[in-house]
């Protein structure tokens, strides 16, 4: 008996959370036991809100391109599900419209947060015995989800950081006397992308200094190792996680409006890195500037992972083949099997022993003097970032792919 | 009779200065009246301190590099020489160094400051009839300098702003309600980077608004366009100058100090973008970032211009060509003989009309409401960002060229 599928998308995006989309959409297209490969359109909000769109009426060259698309092709959402126990009534919206389309397999593509999402509806089905596979994909650049690996995202966005922290390098060592230049990197809770910087040693100076969330930041010991590099240098770099935390688990980010008068809502706004070019600028009577890498940390598609991309599409074409064997409530995750060569397995894992977790840096990769990253980290990162992704310019600009969004 | 060049790097380094560097090194080691070709250490600098180096040492692959290597390699500076006619003195010694050496061509690759430091020096040496040929190569992101049609550097620049702008239209368009994003684009004085924006349009949304220093910025407006954008759309994307200025001459950066007791020199650290994120928080209440591209516009390498990587090298290439012919106190220039097909030709320009010149954007680019670019700019520009760089790839990062520079 044939049956539907539906796949949403959630969190933040990636360079790569498109190619999972594209691993579970031509898997399905040409699965012999899948009738309908519909997309929900900004993930449970799609399901809820009918709008659905229908895959069979995307030329395949759009799906292909999706591969080197960055964003999420069908819209994201941060949506938190109630507890089925206080209120059922959302979840059996989900199950009338499943019934309605015959969808027995439901994929979302998303990070922890949206592990809680497919894990609580899982075992919501399971409760009332509805037959509908419910797997997630892993998707998150933070590299934060337990239980796999690494997550597909990761490696290209620590691509584009290493490749821009190395360009930075030989920017910035110009001058006989330059300036302390702070990078600033996405990752609140967890530092692997700070880490991920490390990886620009091998092709440049690299950074002088790396903080993570994971090390407590000492402020004094930060301005006199800056001054000590600047000395000799005439220049330093530091990259350092939005996330740094002071002993007393204060984020240095809120050392700004703790001292200061103003009232424009700088905690928001300034980076933690324009906080520590302050205090350079003056404990330390030095030129320094905050570069944010921001959104392109998760949209530079154009310097994608090949690896990345890879194994973002295997995650979704593991995730058909587990719901054809009708495995229901567990993530797709990468396990490595050897280093040397680099190989990847793509097993199950439970729901619920990945939703809400937070995976933190191993201490084996954070240095003894805890200010810099170990060449473990650098066996465990590079095969992640390894090849380039082929993509297809016109005019000297990439491109993208574009749904039709045939609504059903 | 043979003699020796010597060629240095000034000013703010691009993606392409090395390509430059390439073409006068490559054309000049090739030359059969050419003896030596040394390199000056930090431009001015070097000649003065004997900081110089000899290019016969270094391997033909890592020249060859140089036009993927990012950063000026031979240092830069920013020299102010004083007027000859008040004090000689740094004159004499550059003479005097040329004379020991045997140098009869000097190259000075740089922007506009550096093409007076160029014209200054050229001057001097036809005053006291010093047989020395004096080249200016442009270089500057900012393409800024009259008498050409464009700078080597601005190609890659805009290639870069373009693709990340394109990137991030797509990336914050995943919500259904999302954020106002500012992108914060270089250029104080002028704003053909800003306006390189316009090119994401043609591969995504795009920026809704694109605002230059052209053009007197009216804050009341800006936050009615935007408030209007983000009633239809649920998001905007705005692309603006570090240099707009209302239209008292006051500059949008200094709107922070003026309204806030802050004294902790945002000023200098923030920039123009996130006040503009501050207004439109404050006065629209809406969620509003900025996105300051920062340095990897100037040497983001991994995505340069092949264009633009060969127009410069072609300028070194030129360059030599020149004093070869004995001409002094000239630019190499690049004059657009054709669109379709696109064609340049390279042409000597005084460099006494082109020193401490600022060239800002045609008013025929800017749209009829001034918070746009028009097809004609893209008609200019695209040609610029064509083709892509062949980047020489290593363990999934782009490898540099790392020369040994052999002093004297």
């Amino acid at each position: 008996m044939k049956f539907s599928i539906i796949v949403g998308q959630s969190g933040g995006p990636t360079a790569v959370i498109n190619a999972s989309l594209a691993g579970i959409v031509e898997n399905s297209l040409k699965n012999e036991n899948i009738e309908n490969v519909y997309g929900a359109l900004n993930g449970i909000d799609g399901i809820l809100s009918n709008n659905i769109i229908d895959f069979k009426y995307e030329s395949s060259e759009n799906i292909n391109l999706l591969k080197t698309t960055p964003s999420a092709i069908l819209g994201s959402v941060r949506f938190k599900l109630p507890d089925f126990h206080q209120d059922n009534s959302v979840y059996e919206k989900i199950k009338e419209k499943f019934i309605e389309l015959n969808i027995k397999a439901f994929f979302y593509i998303g990070g922890n947060d949206s592990m809680d999402t497919c894990n609580k509806i899982s075992e919501y089905f399971k409760l009332i015995n509805f037959d509908c596979s419910v797997i997630g994909v892993p998707k998150t650049i933070d590299n934060d989800l337990v239980l796999t690996d690494h997550t597909p995202g990761f490696g290209s966005s620590i691509k584009y950081i290493a490749t821009v922290v190395s360009e930075i390098s030989h920017d910035i060592s110009c001058y006989k006397k330059g300036k302390v230049t702070i990078v600033e990197i996405m990752g609140r809770d967890a530092g692997w992308l700070t880490a991920g910087a490390k990886l620009a040693s091998l092709t440049s100076n690299g950074a002088d200094l790396i903080y993570l969330p994971e090390v407590a930041f000492d402020m004094d010991d930060f301005l006199n190792r800056v001054n000590e590099i600047y000395k000799v240098k005439g220049h330093a770099l530091i990259a350092v996680s939005e996330g740094i935390k002071d002993k007393n688990g204060q984020y240095i980010l809120k050392y700004r409006t703790d001292t200061s008068a103003d009232n424009f809502g700088h905690l928001q706004l300034g980076g933690v890195g324009s906080i520590l070019a302050e205090f350079v600028h003056q404990r330390l009577n030095l030129s320094a500037r905050n570069v944010e890498l921001n959104l392109p940390q998760r949209c530079s598609s154009h310097i994608a992972s090949l690896t990345d991309i890879k194994e973002a599409y295997n995650c979704g074409k593991y995730a058909v083949k587990f719901a054809i064997e009708r495995k229901t409530g567990v993530m797709v995750s990468m396990k490595r099997v050897s280093n040397k060569p680099y190989k990847i397995k793509y097993v199950p894992v439970l729901l619920s022993s990945v939703a809400n977790l937070v995976k933190e840096v191993n201490e084996e990769y954070i240095s003894f003097d805890k200010t810099n990253i170990t060449d473990k980290f650098i066996d465990y990162a590079l095969p992640l970032i390894n090849k380039e992704a082929k993509i297809k310019y016109q005019n000297g600009l990439p491109t993208f792919s574009k749904l039709e969004k045939h609504k059903i």
